[in-house]
């Protein structure tokens, strides 16, 4: 089957893209919700969580990985050389769908402290495209709030305004979400840059870059199992957590707590 | 000298306020920033890092440790057993000052979910008056916030005051900071749950019941230097954390990093 895992239930959006563009794909989530907030500690622990992470799908039978995660991704050269099958990230695919997006190569960026100290997507666009501009904000009470509930919040709206001010003075005429909790509130954060900025949720890329490897490698496609079925399994495991779960996927879903 | 240690860099709150209530006495800090949201986890973990930060101070010198932080004081009980010099911890006195300030004996608490959960402020406040009414809030917005700087912004008023409104209609008299990073914002909690609710800092508990302690132990007051030096050192250092530091101490300080 897929596996797909992510530092904390941000990840599941993957899963929701994944399940809306190629149906039918059996999918195994790891959420690492667990250690969701260390995640931002080093990239030598990161690579090391997602080592784990990633041992645990294949152990469970994941034939294909796709990392759910923007700190993940940024990290992904260094990790996907540790493994023999196919891995995907997220980073790439929403920097060529906003460079597709953009006719002014006006580009910005909102994500993790971590993700934004990275630098991963100024880099990636620029080795595209060296004439575009990025301009990265990072937006550390998202994650907190979004993992509260508070989507509708005024005071998230409130926050949502303050970050994305820089970006407005910019005239940026495409918005990368590079933390996958962020498509949670990507109706708050459209109200907030206007309708005329085009936002590019991460999700969305990567699951069509899976769905155009499959059909180009039958060879890997037929090792996926196709009976619709998704497990979700948690590193730790709050009533706050499967209710932000319930929301991103649209259905009653049970978290299965593991020790990794 | 005297060791303190906390999660992050809110217990130097307790640091300024043992400056304060008995200068001159030699201190190093712990702050465990690298590692501080993980502090969450679960209580092995925290154990886990509590040993190796106090192990950190007694190998730098620590003849006295205190814990400023709200989350190691919840498993106090399974630490202190491992040392064999004094040591503090910041809810006992809290929990004193609170029941001795309250009329009413209807104190609140506001602390992160970790703490609430603990339900060691409980606990503690009914093993000393079993006929008090305790109400606890998990405010897990507000290290964030206070970790961003966000002090004195309209946001973090908003988010106090949506916390704070369940203390509001219980009419409680008495309120405890439950968390060392909080007295940054007690001027905006003070506001939002109004003037004739007291606010009791657990830096200010935890001070005097040191300074009681040398009194009555000078074979341990003699064992610690006394010329007025201070050094933090922390796990994981940022602008916005010596920032925040500089705000707690009230001047120019050098964050020291050090691996543990």
């Amino acid at each position: 089957m897929i596996g797909i895992f992510g530092s904390g239930i941000g990840g599941l959006t993957v899963v929701r893209a994944i399940m809306e563009r190629i149906p039918g794909y059996d999918i195994k989530y790891f959420g690492d919700t667990g250690r969701s907030h260390c995640w931002s500690s080093s990239p030598e622990t990161v690579i090391e969580y997602a080592v784990s992470d990633m041992t645990f799908l294949i152990e469970n039978g994941a034939k294909l990985i796709i990392m759910a995660c923007n700190t993940a991704s940024s990290v992904e050269s260094d990790i996907v050389e540790k493994f023999e099958i196919p891995v995907f990230e997220v980073v790439t695919p929403a920097v060529e769908l906003a460079l597709e997006s953009s006719r002014k190569k006006a580009i910005g960026v909102i994500g993790t402290r971590a993700t934004v100290k990275s630098g991963i997507y100024e880099k990636k666009i620029k080795d595209l495209n060296s004439g575009a501009r990025v301009y990265s904000v990072a937006s550390p009470l998202l994650v907190p709030l979004i993992e509260e509930g508070w989507i509708d919040r005024p005071e998230t709206a409130m926050i949502v305004k303050k970050y994305l001010h820089p970006l407005k003075t910019r005239q940026i005429d495409t918005l990368i979400l590079g933390c996958t909790h962020y498509p949670l509130i990507k109706h708050v954060i459209q109200r907030k840059i206007g309708k005329r900025v085009n936002i590019i949720d991460s999700s969305t890329g990567v699951a069509e870059k899976v769905e155009k490897f499959l059909k180009e490698h039958p060879d890997i496609d037929c090792l996926l199992s196709k009976n619709g079925q998704s497990r979700i399994f948690v590193s730790d495991v709050t009533d706050q957590l499967a209710k932000t779960a319930r929301l991103i996927l649209r259905k009653n879903v049970i978290l299965e707590q593991v020790k990794i």
